[in-house]
């Protein structure tokens, strides 16, 4: 076995994952992150986001060397013109990404190789509230439903508390069951 | 004046909106809407998303000619490879898009021409609570700021009129603000 097969499981180099981990509760103050994107309305319900730099761990990181474009619209029934995801459904890729990857990252650190991970995601929605027709109707998804399909070298047991981790950790996961402050300012100069 | 410079404002068929908008008060049953993903693990902290079929207005939305992908990872100080944003930083340009998308419609309806719609979206995150070092620190942002900038045939009062009803309307903004409920499943075999 190489150093390479030792230390990476699903991908993660775990040796990298601990001294991570280690440093972060030596100087907590390193686990300090800031997210950012920008938004360019491109006319009617296209526009585009723009994501590159953040802060982490004392400092502008600029490892990253190209933007990635993350483009929206909506469907022809909702009078756009498939310019992209729209707005809502570009929800559920966060959360399946960010259970997935908190998901390989706990396995990781567990001792569990998976071979498998899949989910889907369905969102329900009563267009009422967003189109501005009902107060009784919520703006956003009623309910979100997750199955995921999950195989690996662990009892079923030992997955399913890879799967409860995931959740018990997952950023997105928090945001979106618990909500966060938004605020939101204007320029109009 | 030609038809379509009357009734398309900030690229909305404002014809076909206030249309839809009627169609749903007499037929509130065509507001059932669900939005779907399913979601790939393809190693390491890369995943990726599909999206394209979705119900709307009584039956399967089949409209969208091919189907949408996006690509999740971590930068290479969360012990990724860039394979695309990650998933924190996804929930960012849903909110964007959802705000903006809001606001173009809402103008439109209005009778607002628009010429800019920009927006900023920064995210604080203790990382601490997602790398499962603290329980005291949340996984997710502990809070949103957007800073919108907005342009157009309207004084500042009317455009920030749109600005707060977008906010009121947003269905992304009431997720992220408000949450929903998530329920996550598992298969194994």
């Amino acid at each position: 076995m190489s150093t390479i097969a030792d230390t990476t499981r699903n991908g993660i180099d775990t040796e990298q994952l601990f001294g991570t981990l280690d440093l972060i509760k030596e100087q907590p103050e390193l686990a300090r992150f800031q997210f950012r994107a920008t938004n360019r309305w491109l006319g009617g319900a296209h526009n585009r986001s723009t994501i590159k730099d953040f802060y982490a761990a004392g400092g502008e990181d600029t490892s990253r060397g190209e933007e990635f474009e993350i483009d929206a619209g909506e469907p022809a029934i909702l009078l756009g013109t498939d310019t992209g995801p729209n707005p809502a459904e570009y929800l559920l890729p966060a959360l399946a990404a960010c259970l997935t990857t908190t998901l390989v990252y706990v396995a990781a650190a567990r001792g569990v190789h998976l071979t498998e991970v899949e989910s889907t995601l369905e969102g329900d929605m009563d267009v009422q509230g967003a189109l501005g027709l009902s107060d009784e109707v919520r703006n956003g998804f009623e309910r979100i439903r997750v199955s995921f399909r999950v195989a690996g070298d662990a009892p079923e047991e030992k997955l399913r508390e890879v799967v409860e981790r995931a959740q018990a950790r997952s950023a997105v996961f928090d945001m979106v069951s618990h909500g966060v402050p938004v605020e939101v300012g204007l320029v109009t100069d």
